[in-house]
């Protein structure tokens, strides 16, 4: 008896002494981290939340994973674009899409954001969903960034990672709410995150339903059916889940009426903004970047009590290869 | 030990041998239900499908809940349109809701798809999301079916929820696919189905995104933003969850397309049609029916493997509360 019991004291132990967060650097951070989850979780806090209300949203581009010098999904796009027009040059249909094919990801940007959905209609439309999220992985496993040569699916934030599978244990539901394409990032997510198809929500191309050979098939098609940035967040989160979220995680402006929609709740709050503040080991921008860009957030932020994450004092360590 | 290896086994023997389905008769539908349950939760099964991929998707009205004689939701317009009329006759700006709040339910569904879009936008808008569902939960209070006489949230179908349970107890992940308005659903389903607001999606007016007195929500609008019947279904199926169904359950010809999805993914599949077979007990209609129109699935639907539920003669019990 006294060995099981002291097997069974042993066991509860562990999880109270383990460090959660072991890439975050012991500071206010993740101090402000660790204590909201113990409140909300704990019964007899005046702050806690039943398992079903337990909501964490984070956005995917700059959060979770890297989005410099451009979001990568445009990587994906410009990749595609110019393998299939070397096969076949007649689906280059316009002046856009013939600059992107020749010029590269600099020509593509100083298009705008016309050319940029031109090529991301052409490259991400007119084929199952499998189809598409087949060719996404297959271009992930060979894809390098242009900057660290690392495979794009080796850019995750490694302190985040951490971050999600702390809440899961605590049993939050995360969920993703992004900017890009939720086909796209569905793609890798379980894989990468931990988190399942049905809690990733993103901005969405048309869709049409058609049955081929017999069987009935999603197929995706051009044009915007939904954007998920900015208000979208909310009234994505709104749409698909139904509750406002207790701890959101965003790093631009984009996630602001997300982060600002889920402290309008009644109960506890937590709301972090990942500060791209390390140009040695990441990248450094917030105010001027075209892509990330973030002002609003850090004007506002701290007055509002979200939590500005330093990327380069808060985070020990940056990428899980380190 | 003996003593604790039969209390072991006795943990183990009781649900295998208690009735998952109580209300279910015994026969063909209920032992195919069991059958499929049981081998695709079977490890050693080449049915057998990992919890994750359990996912079973319900239409609501006429499968869920009853739907005659006109989906219940009209009645929750037609009752605030005239409740609203009476302390503020200025609302009533079109001949079609002065007609309705005048003539009743009869007038308005002889007004046709507009009439029915004018009176739901005219009730269902203008306020927040949770004002809206407040609402839909104090006329649920009260209401009560004009022929049965009952609360319309009693008028769930007992077998379904005892199915929705078993399924639970297998690690399924239960949604609602209904054409319904997402919202109004949401305001009842975990309490009536112990379905939460995320697994629970279908058709939507347009939001908007505000900020009022500081706080940020989300405000119902006039517009249709989604239509989430027939090819709608699987179309939203992708959106929100991003896998095909293994089991579907529906009873009108506008789940024919979520019942085809579902059956044309690689691995097992049961599809479920609920046939209103009981004028007795419930309401008898199928290819006349101008609500819950069945014709396709009555004629397809055996030859593709779907089982008709014969609600006379499969459900031993139809209501909760008999």
């Amino acid at each position: 008896m006294r060995t099981l019991a002291f097997a069974a004291a042993l066991c509860l132990a562990v999880p109270a002494f383990a460090d959660p967060l072991p890439s975050w650097s012991d500071g206010d951070s993740k101090t402000a981290i660790i204590d909201f989850v113990t409140s909300v979780t704990d019964p007899a806090s005046d702050a806690y939340v039943t398992p079903a209300d337990r909501i964490a949203t984070f956005d995917n581009d700059g959060t979770l994973w890297a989005e410099q010098p451009v979001y990568f999904q445009l990587f994906y796009a410009l990749d595609r674009l110019r393998e299939r027009a070397a096969a076949d040059p007649s689906i280059l249909t316009s002046d856009a899409l013939k600059a992107a094919a020749a010029g590269g990801m600099e020509t593509l940007m100083a298009g705008g954001q016309e050319a940029l959905i031109e090529v991301v209609d052409a490259t991400h439309s007119g084929m199952s969903v499998e189809a598409f999220q087949a060719d996404v992985r297959d271009w992930l496993a060979t894809a390098q960034h242009p900057q660290t040569g690392m495979a794009y699916d080796d850019m995750l934030y490694q302190p985040m990672l951490e971050l999600l599978s702390y809440l899961r244990d605590n049993d939050f539901q995360t969920w993703i709410v992004s900017g890009g394409g939720v086909h796209f990032i569905r793609a890798f997510a379980e894989e990468a995150y931990g988190i399942p198809p049905q809690q990733v929500m993103g901005s969405a191309f048309n869709t049409r339903y058609e049955v081929v050979d017999g069987k009935g098939v999603v197929i995706k098609e051009p044009g915007i059916a939904f954007v998920d940035d900015k208000a979208g967040k909310p009234i994505g989160i709104d749409s698909r889940i139904g509750k406002r979220p207790i701890l959101v995680g965003g790093n631009s402006d984009g996630d602001f009426e997300m982060l600002e929609y889920g402290d309008s709740g009644d109960g506890p709050f937590l709301g972090l903004i990942v500060h791209h503040t390390d140009g040695t080991r990441e990248f450094a921008y917030d105010r001027d970047s075209a892509v990330g860009k973030l002002e609003r957030g850090l004007d506002e932020g701290p007055e509002r009590g979200w939590l500005l994450i330093d990327m380069a004092g808060d985070w020990d360590q940056v990428w899980p290869s380190e």
